[in-house]
């Protein structure tokens, strides 16, 4: 691969070859799709398959009835399926299947957000920056952006949110109508549905069936939405143009070498360090029983997931031509602006900004990160004492995830009704603490603080046994009671919250004035740099918004090996070794002579997708849902900073082996019908 | 520490700066140490301290007198003392006192071996690898080996091992004084002996009694060992010159940039991520129960060791400018040989032939190396399949590791009665098979033949049920029997060993003609150039073989503070928290109030040593112990790839606290007599 990367690196800052790039809906490219593919993508056409597109909390998902009816992936509702399950029973590996809407269950902590217009506030924000030091503007930009989500919210009645794009060359409030009410209608079992597991995962050919559906309500009912994608079964032809309209969750395209090289030294080695050594404790407790075998399976499989990922995005910046195209770009546009005075080396501030974040991070990953406090019950009593303190705060002087406009979510968060384990609590936060004294070491003041007569295990243990904030009315007094319950509370997970606030705090500051306000000012004037160079032919980095891409169906050369797009049901059956993660489930097993052995799986795509774009609708020109995506190949998984068109593919589930699943397995003949398949 | 980077980096080709180097005893540079100290270290003091030093199989050891009585690290001994334990009693965990020589316990799996000669062969390999075609020459020049070390034997009646010094520059034949009956002395508790444990592994200031005694014996007595060094109970003084004699293990600093790019991007990482897995299962299943904890201790210990080292090794290869100032020294090595017809390009040689390993590494790493079947009952199957295989073969044309050389070492270890603990084998062999399936694919076909239809716990619960080889009795009959034993084996381990042999020996020769070969064929080159331009002021990489260095008595500036080079007793108990690491045992709590709290603990040193230097006594001029070297600073793990004078620390335990252990804790009169000390 090392030959095409400099080409490569240097078209992360040009105009999009191939068909790269992640487009908002303002700025999509039609022209150059109707003259490649001679398909007219209208606003029509854009805003209907906008107003069908959802960003639920994790994922994106698509409208395909007028009755709210939500087509996504089986992975994106895990947490859900956890969530409404029981160390004796467990929803994760029995799926569930309504027969009617009153058997459709609560996702307690899901919501629905679906875009419904976009207002670029750029001037704005800039405005209120602008003559201010950089830990000043900093501050100021974030106050603006608190002010204009609040008056928007107000004015509109909708969910407003700022968006950041292009690391700060533009400012955008995204206006959505969110469905906090949102119900599980369907789900296969995890055998099926991430038949692979972590082996295939990010792998191609593949066979899971990983989808999952459903419902947004409103006012306890089915929500109306005329808007929506209807699901065409036969799927699409090898070659055929394809979109995916979804929420990419983040890229770093257009990071400069600095960043990209602080994330190969720390972020990404340091992650993998202690979520590998949490794989084996998860995958050792699981052993212990089969309830505690149920309870860890969900956080294991999201784990997995993030190692796989994290491990190749490693091996991307290992790839040290990358890194020197691009400081050749860098170098580049820098040329590009010499005659500038007041431009400065915004890549060498940067680099400097970096430089300190380097001596802050690992305090910080501990202490405001809470790596070092890796427990759900320490996340409910962080976020009830921050919630408190800052409520008692001028809107525009929070924190920015405690504004009035977050605290509605975080409160559906913190105060829904979801099991803790203490087992897994215990593990969780043991291996916590015990790594914080490692990486801090046993004489940093935190440490001593709690350690310094104490061991991580039994500090966990009697944390965890003492703390009632498992109790959801417990965590609503607290909620309701503010400032005063969060001093009265005796409760030792609050006391611990309490107690390592203002050292958090005081990292959090010094994080945001040394290395995000400084970076923040250069990644301005680089991107207005970029703007004056390259137009704006470029797409923004992704930011868990709203984007649309176009791309085939096609597979790709894999060392000298075609691989075939598209992959059949009949594989699956040889796969099987009759123990997950390559189990086929019962329910299949059951009904296997009816099924079509032919019926196609998975599908291979050109498109430019990335994590967050899980559960987006496969679309084709017309309209009509073609395939739903739920991975990438391995290569795609560099696609976190830069676009190998060769051999970049994402992966969707075709439509036809989930009208077969519905049909034959589940017997699911009142969503056939909503769907118009029956 | 970027900005002496560069300046170390050109030192790795340099003539050593600073008292920096692993000096051979030939070439040690007593002129230099003359001139900067006044020590006169003369012929009679080198072989004294040569005589007296032991290479046990892991680390360095020291005659203390006349009766094989031996000083060395207590982490060296771990494993004899888990050996020596059963999962209802630790001597990890208890120590162990002889009160008299009956109760001496034999290290089954225990050598010592002193350096007796050296002789330089470097003429008679160069010589029959002439004019030959890389591979053959590889195949050549280690036939060549095989056939001096057994001629060596055959004349000398002495242990002959061939050493390959300067990446081949130089080739010497060592010849060793080998006492195969080691037995255990006296050992603390671990809680003292790793006081600290992983959390203040390589740190300092430090308080560890990282000590233990063990016996060379000769026809079942006591040996004789006129050459041995005495304690100096008293220490060193600071900044006093002090020497170690011992067997660093191995080091970088003279391998190319390609070289080190591999370790940065496949050898270090990959390991990381596995290892940080496995102790994370090590540590929950140590939590099943108190027979768990003993068995998992020692490798537990061992394992956290490899991790914290190779995570500074990682950071040392992400500081880009110890790579480009490799890069330029290469340049101004290359530039020197310009004139050199027929010099070539090795560098280039060497980097393409890291290319192909990058390819084989994986399959390589699982297969050839095992890594997919960690287990103590398929080691006895690999080694006792192989053997038989290879004691067919003329001795030249064995793989090296089974030459007649070798074998009855190999037969020690294999044969040694050790405890096999099930748990342990399924634990340990289910995660590396799990894994093997996870980075090769579920489509290698040794994945497919072994898991095909079955699961990685399945599969290794299987196999280590029916395994008979945990019994020494099997695995004698299996040794003696050879091939017919083998052949007619039905042990399911054994018959495992046979499936992967084919495969694994045509990754091995694929590597050992395509890596090996062409990369031996350029060092050797390199190591040409090198002499010619710089001649023999550079010391050879550390590679187990006996070094001499010498350094000072002293701290360093960390962050802009001053550590001091000595610790003291009063402060270990300060720094206890009542629970392991920082435990300190019911022994010492006992006659706390007879404790001289003053009594030195641990010392600081700017000695150059790296792991395999464990074990080894700090000498003074006079040739008299006056410490044990345990240990590096954090800042010594990047000694692999060069050495900073301001920063690298060797540590070391003081012998007062050995002396005061020795009296009032263990009350072990009869070696302190023998030590005259009483």
């Amino acid at each position: 691969m090392r030959k095409i990367l400099l080409a490569l690196s240097f078209a992360t800052v040009l105009p999009a070859l191939a068909d790269e790039g992640m487009w908002t809906f303002d700025n999509f490219p039609a022209a150059t799709v109707k003259e490649k593919y001679g398909a007219n993508i209208d606003g029509a056409w854009l805003d209907r398959v906008r107003r069908s597109t959802i960003r639920l909390s994790n994922c994106t998902a698509s409208f395909v009835s007028p009755d709210g009816l939500i087509l996504t992936n089986h992975h994106c509702v895990e947490s859900c399926l956890a969530e409404l399950s029981s160390k004796d029973a467990s929803y994760v590996q029995t799926g569930y299947v309504s027969r009617n809407r009153k058997e459709e269950m609560r996702c307690a902590t899901q919501v629905a957000d679906v875009l419904q217009s976009m207002e670029d506030i750029t001037g704005k924000v800039t405005q209120a920056a602008a003559g201010l030091g950089e830990a000043a503007a900093n501050e100021a930009r974030k106050q603006a952006l608190t002010r204009l989500e609040q008056a928007c919210e107000k004015d509109s009645k909708q969910k407003c949110e700022s968006v950041t794009l292009y690391q700060g060359g533009q400012y955008f409030l995204y206006k959505y109508k969110r469905y906090d009410d949102v119900r599980l209608v369907l789900a296969p079992e995890a055998d099926i549905a991430s038949f692979g597991g972590d082996p295939d995962n990010f792998q191609f050919p593949r066979w899971s069936l990983d989808f999952s559906m459903l419902r947004a309500y409103e006012n306890g009912k089915p929500a109306k939405t005329p808007d929506h994608l209807p699901i065409s079964f036969a799927g699409p032809a090898a070659g055929q143009l394809v979109f995916v309209s979804g929420h990419p969750g983040s890229t770093a395209r257009l990071e400069t070498r600095a960043e990209l090289e602080f994330e190969r030294d720390l972020a990404l080695p340091i992650w993998l360090l202690r979520y590998s050594e949490l794989r084996g404790r998860y995958i050792e407790f699981g052993k212990t029983g089969e309830a505690a075998a149920r309870i860890v399976e969900a956080p294991l499989n999201s784990l997995e997931n993030g190692i796989k990922v994290r491990r190749k995005l490693q091996d991307a910046l290992h790839e040290d031509s990358l890194l020197e195209g691009k400081g050749a770009a860098e170098a580049a546009l820098r040329a590009k602006m010499a005659g500038d005075t007041g431009f400065g080396d915004p890549w060498a501030d940067i680099a400097k900004a970096t430089g300190i974040e380097r001596g802050l991070y690992l305090p910080y990953l501990f202490l405001e990160g809470a790596g070092g406090f890796n427990s759900a019950t320490f996340r409910y009593a962080r976020a009830l004492v921050r919630a408190a303190a800052e409520r008692g705060k001028p809107n525009t002087e929070r924190l920015r995830e405690y504004t009035d406009s977050a605290l509605p979510r975080l409160g559906q968060q913190v105060l829904a009704a979801v099991p803790v384990y203490p087992e897994l609590e215990n593990l969780t936060l043991s291996f916590s603490l015990e790594r914080m004294r490692e990486w801090l070491g046993p004489d940093h003041p935190v440490v001593r603080q709690l350690l310094a007569k104490d061991s991580p295990d039994h500090l966990a243990a009697s944390l965890v046994a003492g703390t009632q904030l498992a109790d959801p009315a417990l965590r609503k007094q607290l909620w309701d009671g503010g400032a005063a319950a969060i001093a009265a509370s005796s409760d030792p997970m609050i006391r611990l919250a309490i107690a390592i606030d203002e050292p958090s705090r005081a990292l959090r500051k010094r994080f945001e004035d040394e290395v995000e306000a400084p970076i923040a000012a250069a990644s301005e004037k680089i991107a207005a740099a970029r703007f004056k160079a390259y137009g704006t032919n470029v797409y923004p980095d992704a930011t868990f918004t709203l984007r649309l891409n176009y791309g085939t169906v096609a597979g790709w050369n894999e060392a000298g090996k075609e691989v075939a797009p598209f992959t059949r049901l009949a594989t699956a059956f040889e796969r099987a070794t009759g123990s997950s993660p390559f189990l086929i489930p019962a329910s299949w097993q059951k009904v296997r002579d009816s099924l079509d052995m032919q019926t196609p799986f998975c599908i291979s795509t050109t498109s430019d997708i990335v994590g967050g774009n899980s559960g987006s609708a496969l679309i084709d020109a017309q309209g009509r849902i073609v395939g739903l995506m739920f991975d990438g190949n391995i290569h795609s998984i560099s696609g976190n900073y830069w676009f190998d068109s060769a051999k970049n593919r994402g992966i969707a589930v075709h439509p036809a082996i989930i009208r077969e699943a519905l049909q034959k397995v589940y017997h699911a003949d009142s969503v056939l019908r909503e769907l118009g398949a029956r």
